[in-house]
Order: C-alpha cells, then sequence, then structure tokens
C-alpha cells in the first residue's frame, strides 16, 4: 500500500488535486491523505472546500507527493515554511509529481534544479521565472524524470497520474482505473495541443 | 450569477463532482454550494473529505443542480429523506445534471419518467432497474433532454458540463473554459467509447 500525500493551499486548482486522486483512488494499492501547513480546511479556487488530514506539524512520510497548482502558488512560492515542507518530504517520496503550477513550487524549493519539467502553457513564463535553472519543457502533456513527474495544465494531470500507475504498477492496472472512469487516457506525453511555444530545450 | 448546488453523500465519486465544479468554477457567472443531507463533512469513494456548505434543513434554492455517482448511490437509492429532497429542488432549479449513477438516483426520484438519459455503461443494468420508465440511452457520451443532462462514467461528466455552460453562456465561454482547464472538451455527445450495448431507445 503506497501513500499519496497531496497538498492543499488555499486558493488550490480543484481538478489538479481530484483529477489525480480519482484515478489513484480507483486502486486498492493507493491511500490518499490531503495535508496543509496548519489549516483544517482549505477552499479551492472554485470555491469547495476539503477537510484536512494532515498538517505539516504531524511530519508524516508520503510515497507520493502530489503538488497542485491554482491561483494560490502565486502566494505560496514565497511561504518559506511550505518550501521547506517539500524539500523535506520530497526527500523521502518515491515519487514527486505536480500539476500545472505546482511545478513552480517545486522549481522554488530547488527541487528540479537541471530536472526536464512542465507546467501550464498559460501560466509558463511566471512559472519558469520561479526556477532559472530547470530544463523547462515548452512543448509535453507532462514529463517524466526520474522520480519527478511534472504535467501541463490541469486536465493534463490526470494523464500523468496514469503514467505514473503505470510506472507503480503496471499499465494494465493504469488502464482499469481509466476504464473504471470512462476517462479517455492520452497516453502520449508529448501530445500537448495546449503548448504555445517551441519546445526551448 | 448562477448557483450551482452539489449533492453529496457518503462514498460520492470524487471526479464525478469536482470534475464539473471545475468547470463551472472556472467562470465568474456561477457560484458553487456543497450540499449534504445532515453532515457536515461528507468522505467521497476514494477517501477525500468535503466540507459542506448548505444542509437539507437550510432549505436553500439552487439555480442547478449537480448529483454525482459513486458507490454512494447504491445506498442512496432507498433513503427517502434525499428522494424527496431532491424532487422538491429539481422542481425549482433550472437545470438538473448528473453524473455515472446519479441518475439512478434521479430515476428513482421519478424525475426522469418518460425523459431520455444516460449513465454509467458498467452499472447500466442497475441504474436502469431504478427507472423502468426512463429512455434510457446507452450509448451516449451524455444526453440532454430540456432541463436534464445526464452523463455517462466519471468523466464524461466534464464534457457534459462544457454543454451546460454552452447552453447557459453560449458556446465562446465554455470554450474559454476549457481552455483555461487545458481540457481537450468532446463536443459530441454520441462519442461514447465505453458503450458497451447498443441503442436499445
Amino acid at each position: 500500500m503506497k501513500t499519496i500525500g497531496a497538498l492543499l493551499f488555499p486558493e488550490f486548482e480543484l481538478l489538479d488535486v481530484f483529477g489525480p486522486l480519482e484515478m489513484f483512488g480507483m486502486l486498492d494499492e493507493f491511500s490518499i491523505r490531503l495535508i496543509a501547513e496548519k489549516e483544517r480546511t482549505v477552499a479551492s479556487t472554485q470555491g469547495p472546500r476539503s477537510l484536512i488530514d494532515d498538517l505539516f506539524a504531524d511530519d508524516r512520510a508520503y510515497d507520493i507527493l502530489l503538488v497542485p497548482g491554482g491561483r494560490g502558488t502565486r502566494r505560496e512560492v514565497g511561504n518559506p515554511l511550505l518550501l521547506d515542507w517539500l524539500k523535506r518530504k520530497a526527500a523521502g517520496a518515491e515519487y514527486v509529481a505536480s500539476v500545472c503550477t505546482g511545478s513552480a513550487l517545486l522549481a522554488k524549493a530547488g527541487l528540479l534544479d537541471g530536472v526536464a519539467a512542465t507546467s501550464n502553457k498559460l501560466a509558463f513564463e511566471w512559472v519558469k521565472s520561479q526556477g532559472p535553472s530547470v530544463r523547462w519543457q515548452s512543448r509535453a502533456r507532462w514529463v517524466e524524470a526520474g522520480r519527478f513527474f511534472t504535467s501541463s495544465g490541469v486536465s493534463a494531470g490526470m494523464d500523468m497520474s496514469l503514467a505514473l500507475i503505470a510506472r507503480i504498477c503496471g499499465e494494465a492496472q493504469a488502464h482499469q482505473a481509466a476504464t473504471w472512469a470512462e476517462y479517455e487516457w492520452r497516453k502520449n506525453p508529448d501530445d500537448d495541443p495546449f503548448a504555445v511555444e517551441q519546445d526551448r530545450a
């Protein structure tokens, strides 16, 4: 049983979190924890609020870290407590995954230096500015770089999550999860219709 | 400003709720309320828990009702309080939408008698048994029948929601929401790769 810890902060993007967690939650192999710095409930950009399972102070370990995007990332790149927590928890995690501008937080924490990564194309310039040493990929649905999986905007997080499930449990399990969700898995990480820039890598 | 009320019950399907709410939440035209019978927090099938905005006793009105599926629907078809609430709130709503086995609840409440509707294909026989007078469509990503929008399994709910946004706000707004979410909107309600039966309608 692997534990996925999804980091929530005020104004997280709803689907960045719950798209991936739907896919992982389809399988018995994963258990899910929602984490926040110190708030027991956290509101998304869209309004709906989630109940938190673990606070930073609980200092639990997670096999997989999931970092969403959303408007709140613009504030959290300036939150040293959150960046420090990310650095410590990523060190102990088997995989670290981000959706949308979640990669800006990973970049700002220094976790992606020299690592290939991507993000939402609508916020790409800002995200890049958070980590000048990251090998940013401007044309990618998602990027797999060792234990780091970073995805493009919101809905690409579901495709990336299925790829991560395939890495951990095998492709048949990932297909099972997608079929149960009646989700048409886009399996090609390079298929990025929302890319507006050519890959500069 | 239109209010969307999303009905939650224990073991609701995570993406059935938050896929659609992501799409509506992209636009300033909609505000979102999470509703439950009497619990202030409700756990999804996948584990994550949501904080509830309104209880049945609050007796608020909603412009759009959203009814998800999930394991909990198997229990809630036997909950007269919930079915009665659905009937009363649907009467006052401009649109009523369901995802996955959410249509079993609408059917059991008698709201879909004589109405064309669909549901998750993996649970189709059970769903049909909840409403013998419904004109069930076995091959459809989603079905629009007047003010009733019913969608197939989990991820089809996002496509249906964009179609409902297009109905309410126009197609340009729906495209904007999809683009901001970097979501590839499948706009053809008849494109249903998960249908396992021929349309018997």
